[in-house]
């Protein structure tokens, strides 16, 4: 998919949302446990109920590798689906993949090519040749880690190198990576106030933004520094919303849930 | 498996040797292609023929991960084989994981406790709480990206974050960490000489050292640096061993590439 299509359908739906499908057989309803494939029955339910309401979709891969082989084939009855009942949404495979070059472009081919999805997640430690082959993937995106929403960020990320924090020299020196207009960023929302910098460095690029809801970020401070005039976010929930209820009423609620911050997202639209 | 048991084997076999079983359907000898599985059949005839000239075998995931389900069973064929014939070998799972706190949980259950590896490789950007679950872990190994083998190591980890580089303050933070006695790190053998000033942050720890052969690091000189009085060091070689013939009688000439490998290692530990 390309961003232009990405921002095309924002402006569609008038919203950024992104639901995570982090899926834990010990959250997930009792009764999906009887089904022959409990994690595919859940997300295809979550998907049916919501997907007017976002843009993107984003499994956790972790989730799926915890359950061996049955995971990774809920996986990719997932991303089959979503893909042909849903092709106008953007997927994004969570694995924060990276590695040194043949194996990463392993990785980008696994994830992109023969999963099918619209982007991955990829850590930045191992540098710009275990990015680049991500990025050579034509209308794929590379999301890269910059600043993450959990409490370790602050071990490495925001430490000061030079003359400025880790996460803000990974931000500079990727600009300079080959395709590295198919890079989006991962930043945390829970530290929405240094968006205002950051936007400063990748005024264009798409964020990914985590930790609204359960980990505490707030939707209105992530728009107010974060939105750029090609709207340049797509804000995640996860456990917001598809655990609202482990009720049979699951998927109602979970639609709810991203309805509620579907018109947030309308309203912060309007503005811009 | 205990650092303990892995020093024991290492004293026994005369080798601190892993090899890396990174294989791709394009380089194997083309006659195993029309079997069932060819990537366990290679792996196995590896194993069979190098098993006691070796300390550890390390399954890079990308590898199998880029076929699918289908690579994914693969894997598993290879680690329950190795586990099953060849016990008191070191299995890594050269995934490179590290997400937060409930997701790494959830990739530390997958390699350890599913699949049963000793061990598994973590990056570093997501700091401490991406790295304590697979630590806590008893007697599994998290080995943890230090300085890598390759160009992009350059990128971030050689940059100076307050008084030292980046992948000092890895080594120097991490040794906080719970259960930090269960880390090890991966080090790359082209900057060999940096083992120097490592070995003064972490003396005890073990080392992982890729870069061997094809790669260009040298034997002799991580061993000068690297070697403790545990000894403390895993060697890596994968595609100077691996793929060393691709004839059939690519399992003899990968056992004669480890014999050789294993006899330099012989004569470098008799000066310890």
């Amino acid at each position: 998919m390309t961003t232009q299509e990405l921002i095309h359908q924002i402006k569609t739906k008038k919203s950024f949302l992104c639901i995570g499908l982090d899926v834990d057989l010990n959250k997930i309803p009792k009764h999906l446990l009887k089904e022959k494939d409990p994690i595919f029955t859940f997300n295809k339910a979550i998907i049916d109920a919501t997907h007017h309401l976002c843009v993107a979709y984003k499994p956790n891969i972790a989730f799926y590798e915890a359950y061996g082989l049955e995971g990774w084939r809920s996986l990719e009855k997932t991303i089959n689906y979503l893909n042909k009942t849903h092709p106008k949404i953007f997927s994004i495979a969570d694995a924060k993949r990276g590695d040194i070059g043949n194996t990463s472009t392993m990785y980008a081919k696994a994830f992109f090519d023969d999963m099918g999805f619209d982007s991955v997640t990829v850590a930045p430690y191992m540098g710009k040749d275990s990015v680049e082959p991500f990025l050579a993937f034509q209308d794929k995106h590379t999301i890269l880690l910059a600043l993450t929403s959990n409490p370790g960020a602050f071990d490495f990320q925001t430490q000061i190198v030079g003359k400025q924090e880790l996460y803000k020299q990974v931000l500079e020196t990727s600009k300079s990576w080959k395709y590295s207009k198919n890079l989006m960023y991962v930043i945390g929302a829970t530290k929405a106030s240094y968006l205002k910098e950051i936007r400063q460095i990748i005024p264009d690029n798409f964020l990914l933004v985590p930790g609204i809801g359960a980990q505490g970020g707030n939707l209105q401070d992530v728009c107010k520094f974060g939105l750029n005039k090609n709207i340049g976010l797509l804000v995640n929930s996860s456990r917001g919303i598809i655990y609202a209820s482990s009720e049979s009423d699951f998927a109602n609620v979970a639609a709810q849930k991203a309805k509620e911050l579907q018109s947030q997202m309308e309203a912060e639209l309007i503005k811009i």
